[in-house]
C-alpha cells in the first residue's frame, strides 16, 4: 500500500472543516442549543440526508440549488430506483416526516432537529454548500394556537444569548399586515409591492419610494402610503397605535396587527433583555409563510443578513398528506453564525483535547501505576489522559502544555513518595491521592 | 400552494428514520459514547460529508459503492470542478485530514468522530445505505507506541458497556501472528490461506481444512499446522505458551505474540468486567492494517457479523502526504447495533419528548401566571412546557399523559391558592412551590 503515487488534497470550496480547538466551540454551542430547545420541550429528530426528488420538488423549490447523488457503479436496476438528493433543509423533511409518521406522533408535535444539510451555492463569502441548521418547528392539527408563534422566537433568542457571537437583533412582523393593508391600499398586485418593501433595509427610504413610483409605475401619493407603513418599527406593541394611525382598515389588516401584538407582548414580558424589533417592513420569502415571520441579523453587522430566520405557515405538508397541518418555526443558522466568527478572528478557541488530567509515566517499572490512577480519575468523572511512553519528564509536561490540558499528575516515582498534581496555569504542584482530588 | 397534487412520500430503503422516543434513546447512547471517548481525552473533529474522488480512490477503495454528487443544476462551469463523492467511512477522510492540517496538529493526535457514512449497499437485514458510526484513533509521527493499541479498545469496551444492548465480545489478534507463523511453516503465499483461516466463525473446523486442502491444495499435514494456530482462543494472555507449543519459530510471529501479550494483560487488567478474547483466526480486512486488529460481535449472535472493528495500520495517511503516520483506531457501528435492537423489538424506548413538567394553563386570563411559572421552573434547569391553550384540565392532562410527561403543575385557578403539581406515575398532586420544587 505505501509506495504509490502521493494524492495532495486540497480543501474543497464551500464545504467548511474546524481545528479541534474551533471544533470545541462548535460543538459546546450545539450542546447549549440543544439544551435551551429542550428546556422548551423540543423533542430531537434526524431525518436521512437524501430524500426523493419529488418530495424535495414537491413544492416547486427548483431553485435551491440541489445535490443530487447516485452511485458510481450503478448499473441499469439501479436506474428504476427512486431518484435521490441531499436535503437543502430540514423544514420540507420534517414536513415528510410528519405526513409519513403521521399516526405515530402526537400534537401539536413540537420537534428540533440539528442536522447538515446541502446547497450547491457558487463559493462566496459566507456561503457554503454544506452547512448546520438548527430549527425548531411545531406543527398542529387544523388549528395551532398563536401561543407558539410568541413561544419559538423565545427559545431562539435564549439559545443566541447563551453564545458569546455579539448582540443579535431579531425583526419581526406578520404577513397579514403588508397584505392586508396594501389591500386596503385597493393594491390588487400586492406581491411585486412587497418584494421592495421587504427590501428596505437594503436600499433604503428613498430606494424603495424610487422602485415604487419607477419600477412599478405607482402613482407619488400610493406609494408614499404604502412606504408609510414600511418605515414602522418599535421594540413592543406600539406599532399597533402607529399602524391605525395610517388610517387604512382592512380585515386581514387587523388580524395580523392583532396576531403581532400578541407575539410582542409575550417577548417583552418572557424575554426582557432580548433586542427584538416589530418591523413592518419585513416579509420573508414568498415559498410558504403565511403569518408571524422572523429575522435576526447581527446588531453590528447588518448587511451580513440574516442568521436566524422561520415564521408561521399555513400548511406545510399538505403536499404529502390530505390534512391540514399549519406550523410555525425557526431556522438558527449554526454554521453561518460560526463561519463568519471564525473568519473574522472573532473566536475564541477552547484547548485542543478534552483532556483535564495528563498522568504522566514515570518509568516502564510504573506503567501499571499510572495506568490504575489514570483509571481512577475516570471513574470519577475526569476525563484523563496516561501519557504513553516514559520518556522525560520535561517531555510529557510539553505534551499537557502544548494540547492545553491543565493538569498534570504525577504518581509517585519511588516507593513511599506521595502522588502529586500540577496546576499547568498557576505552575503549583501539590501532593494529592487519586481517590480524593477534585478539579478546582 | 395549498391545492396542488399530493406526493405520497415512501420510506427510502436503506436510509433509516426513528420516531422521537427512539431517537431519544439513539441520542442518550451518542451522549455516552462520547461522554466515555472524551473521559480518554479524545477530541472530536468532523470531517465535510464528502471528499474529492480522487482522495476516497487514492487507496484503491473502488469497492465501497460511493454515492457520487453532482448539482441537478449544473452547467458546464462545473463541469471542471472537483468531482466529489459521500464518503464510505471515516477513517479514509481522517487520514486526509491530518495529512492536510498536519502543521496544526500535536501529535500524538487522539481522535474521536461520529458521523453519517454512506454506502450504496443492496437493501438487506441490517445493511443501511446511510448510518452512524463513532470512531477513535490515534495517530502519530514515525512510531507509534503499542499503549495506544491497548488504551483504544478499552474506551470502546467502556462505550458499549455502558449501553443496554446486551453482551458483546472482542476478538483480538495481531496479523503478524498469522503471518509470521505461515511464514515460519514456509508458506510464501499467504494471504490465501489467511483468508481462509479468518472465516473460521463462519464455515468452522472442517470448513477450514477442507477449504485448505481442496480450494489451496495444501498437503495435509501442512494445513493441519496452519489450522491448530487459527484454533487458539484465550481470555489472556495464555496463548503465547499454545503459539510457542506448536513449535514454528519466526521473528514476525513473536513480535506479534508479544504485541497481543500486552494488549491482552493490559485489557485484562484494566477491563477486568469485558468479554475479551485473543482469538488468533482473525485478520480483519487487507486494504489496511498491519498488527494488532479487534472484531467486537454480540455474543448471543455471533452470525450477526461484526458490530465493532478496527486495528493497528502502518501508515493509512501515506497517501497523502510525505510522512509516516502510523495509526489505530476501532469504530463502533452505532447504527448497525442500534437498527438491530430496533428491528428485534429489542429497544427500550423513552418518553415521547424531554419536557419533564407541564405547566396546565388555568385559564386565559391566568396566561401571564403560567407563563411566569414555566420560566421560573425552566430557569431551574428543568425542561418545561406551558400548555398552549386553556382547555378542559382533562385534555392538558391527557396531553402530558399521551407524551409521557411525568408531571402536570397546575398554577393557582383563583387568587390566594397554592400552586400544585401532581406525578403522572404516582397520581399524587402535591402544593408547590415554583421557587424551590425539585424533581424527586
Amino acid at each position: 500500500m505505501s509506495k504509490q503515487k502521493i494524492y495532495r488534497p486540497r480543501p474543497v470550496s464551500g464545504f467548511p472543516e474546524w481545528l479541534p480547538e474551533q471544533r470545541l466551540v462548535e460543538q459546546r454551542w450545539m450542546d447549549h442549543i440543544r439544551k435551551a430547545f429542550e428546556s422548551y420541550g423540543f423533542c430531537s429528530i434526524e431525518t436521512p440526508s437524501v430524500e426523493e426528488l419529488d418530495v424535495l420538488l414537491a413544492k416547486g423549490e427548483v431553485d435551491k440549488e440541489i445535490y443530487a447523488i447516485q452511485r458510481l457503479q450503478a448499473d441499469e436496476a439501479d436506474k428504476s430506483e427512486s431518484r435521490l438528493a441531499l436535503h437543502f433543509d430540514v423544514t420540507v423533511p420534517f414536513a415528510r416526516y410528519v405526513a409519513q409518521h403521521f399516526n405515530d406522533l402526537d400534537f401539536p408535535f413540537k420537534r428540533y432537529q440539528m442536522q447538515r444539510v446541502w446547497r450547491g451555492e457558487r463559493p462566496q463569502d459566507g456561503r457554503f454548500r454544506e452547512f448546520y441548521q438548527c430549527d425548531i418547528d411545531v406543527i398542529n392539527v387544523d388549528h395551532l394556537p398563536l401561543h407558539f408563534d410568541a413561544e419559538i422566537p423565545a427559545a431562539a433568542l435564549e439559545c443566541v444569548a447563551g453564545l458569546d457571537i455579539g448582540p443579535i437583533r431579531l425583526h419581526i412582523s406578520n404577513r397579514k399586515i403588508l397584505d392586508g393593508y396594501l389591500a386596503g391600499l385597493g393594491i390588487e398586485d400586492r406581491v411585486p409591492v412587497i418584494r421592495i418593501l421587504d427590501r428596505f433595509d437594503k436600499i433604503g427610504s428613498d430606494g424603495v419610494m424610487a422602485a415604487l413610483t419607477g419600477e412599478l409605475g405607482m402613482a407619488e401619493e400610493l406609494a408614499r402610503k404604502a412606504h408609510a407603513l414600511a418605515t414602522i418599527q418599535t421594540s413592543d406593541s406600539s406599532f399597533g397605535a402607529q399602524v391605525r394611525a395610517l388610517g387604512v382598515e382592512h380585515e386581514t389588516l387587523e388580524e395580523g396587527v392583532s396576531e403581532l401584538e400578541f407575539v410582542m407582548d409575550y417577548l417583552v414580558r418572557e424575554v426582557p433583555d432580548a433586542d427584538i424589533l416589530a418591523d413592518l417592513s419585513i416579509a420573508r420569502g414568498f415559498d410558504y409563510y403565511t403569518g408571524t415571520v422572523y429575522e435576526g441579523r447581527f446588531t453590528e453587522l447588518p448587511g451580513f443578513g440574516s442568521v436566524i430566520a422561520g415564521g408561521r405557515y399555513d400548511d406545510l405538508a399538505g403536499s404529502y398528506i390530505n390534512r391540514r397541518l399549519p406550523g410555525v418555526g425557526i431556522s438558527i443558522g449554526l454554521t453561518r453564525i460560526f463561519g463568519k466568527m471564525v473568519a473574522d478572528g472573532m473566536l475564541k478557541t477552547g484547548p485542543k483535547t478534552p483532556t483535564q488530567v495528563l498522568v504522566a509515566l514515570p518509568s516502564e517499572e510504573r506503567r501499571e501505576l499510572a495506568a490504575e490512577t489514570a483509571k481512577t480519575l475516570r471513574k470519577r468523572g475526569m476525563n484523563v489522559e496516561m501519557f504513553h511512553a516514559a520518556t522525560k519528564i520535561g517531555k510529557q509536561i510539553g505534551y499537557a502544555s502544548k494540547k492545553g490540558i491543565p493538569y498534570v499528575w504525577f504518581p509517585p516515582f519511588e516507593d513511599g513518595q506521595p502522588h502529586e498534581v500540577k496546576s499547568m496555569e498557576t505552575g503549583e504542584q501539590i501532593a494529592a491521592t487519586p481517590d480524593s482530588w477534585t478539579i478546582d
